[in-house]
C-alpha cells in the first residue's frame, strides 16, 4: 500500500507525538506546513523548537523557568523583595501576574506533594525556598499552590517548616469564584467561603 | 507584567500560528516540548520541519506529493498503467490507497472548481492530465472527485474534455454508505442510491 512521501510521513508522526495529537490532526497539520508555510516560516519555527530547549533554564534563585540568570523577576528591584508567592509550576506565575495586583517575587516548587504521582518533599524546590527565607529582607510568604487535595498538602508541610521562622505566612483565600453562582458552588468552597467571611 | 522567557514566548507563538491551535494548546504544546522531550527528540522534530519543505515536490507526472522524481507509484510498474484515478488532494490518495481495491495509477488536480474559493479550470493540474492521455497504455480515467457540489462541478468539467478522446471515462459509484441507516440517508444520496441501482 502507498504511504505519504517518507518526510512527510515523518513530520506527521513527529506531530502525533504530541499530546493531544491524533494522527488525523498531525496529518492536518503538516499539511498545513508544506502547503501554508513558507520556507522562511518553517525555519523559525525549527529554531525556535531548538532554542527553548537551548535557551531556557531554572532560575537558582526562585527556580522558575528563564533564559537569564537571575530571572527577570528576581533581578528587577522595582519588585517587592520582601514578599514570596510560593506557587506549583511555572504557568501560575503567569496567571498570577495577569492579575496585576501582586508585586513580590515567587518561588515555583516545580510539583506538588502527590504520592498518587510517587512525588514527595524532596522532589520539590523546598531547600531552595528555606534557603531565601534567611534572607533578612524577606517578611512575607504567601502560599499560593493549588486548591486541591496535593496543592491543599503542600501548603500545610510548607507551613509546618515556615511556621518556626520568623516571617508572615499567609494562604490566597479560598470562596465562592467571581461571577459564580451560590447555587452552584460545591459544599467544601462554600463552607471555607463561610469561614473566611470578613468584615464589610 | 510578567512574561515567560523570550524563547518560551516565542515558541508558544509559533505553535499558535498552526490551524485550530490556541493560546492554550500552543503554551501546553511548547512546555510538553521543554519538560517531556530530549534535546534529541527536539532536534529530530524541527529537522521533519525542515525536511518536509526541502524534500516534498511535486511529481511531474502524477502531480501527487513526492519526494522522487518520478513519484513511487509512477515508477512502479507492477501498478497498473492503463487506469488513472483522479483525485482533488494528496490525502484523497491515501485514502483509496487504504482501500486496497484499486492498483492503478492516480492524477491529483491539486484542487477543485470553486467560484466561492476563487478556483477555476486553469488553477488546477488539468493540462498535465490530458498530456497523459495522450500515453496509448491509458485505457480508463476514474474521476473520484469529492461527492460535494464542487467535486461534481470538477468531474462534470473533466467529463466534457475527456468524453471526446478514445478512453472509457467512469465515475465512482455514489449511494448510501456502507453501515449506514436508510432512515436518516439524505434525499439527494438516496435518490443516487436508486438511479444507481444493480442487478444481483
Amino acid at each position: 500500500m502507498y504511504q505519504y512521501a517518507e518526510s512527510l510521513t515523518r513530520l506527521i508522526e513527529q506531530f502525533a507525538c504530541l499530546p493531544g495529537i491524533g494522527p488525523k490532526t498531525a496529518q492536518r497539520l503538516s499539511f498545513y506546513v508544506l502547503n501554508n508555510m513558507s520556507e522562511q516560516q518553517v525555519k523559525v519555527f525549527a529554531q525556535a523548537l531548538l532554542a527553548v530547549k537551548k535557551n531556557i533554564t531554572t532560575c537558582p534563585v526562585c527556580c522558575n523557568l528563564t533564559d537569564v540568570t537571575p530571572c527577570r523577576i528576581c533581578q528587577d528591584e522595582q519588585r517587592n523583595h520582601t514578599q514570596i508567592c510560593v506557587v506549583e509550576e511555572a504557568q501560575d506565575v503567569i496567571a498570577i501576574e495577569k492579575t496585576r495586583e501582586y508585586k513580590g517575587l515567587y518561588h515555583v516548587l516545580q510539583g506538588r506533594i502527590s504520592p498518587m504521582e510517587g512525588k514527595g518533599p524532596e522532589d520539590l524546590k523546598i531547600k531552595e525556598l528555606l534557603a531565601r527565607l534567611g534572607d533578612a529582607r524577606v517578611k512575607e510568604v504567601v502560599l499560593a499552590t493549588n486548591p486541591d487535595v496535593e496543592g491543599e498538602t503542600t501548603a500545610l508541610y510548607l507551613a509546618k517548616l515556615i511556621k518556626p521562622l520568623e516571617v508572615k505566612l499567609t494562604r490566597i483565600a479560598h470562596g465562592v469564584p467571581v461571577g459564580g453562582d451560590l447555587e452552584y458552588a460545591d459544599i467544601a468552597t462554600l463552607t471555607r467561603a463561610l469561614s473566611g467571611r470578613r468584615e464589610v
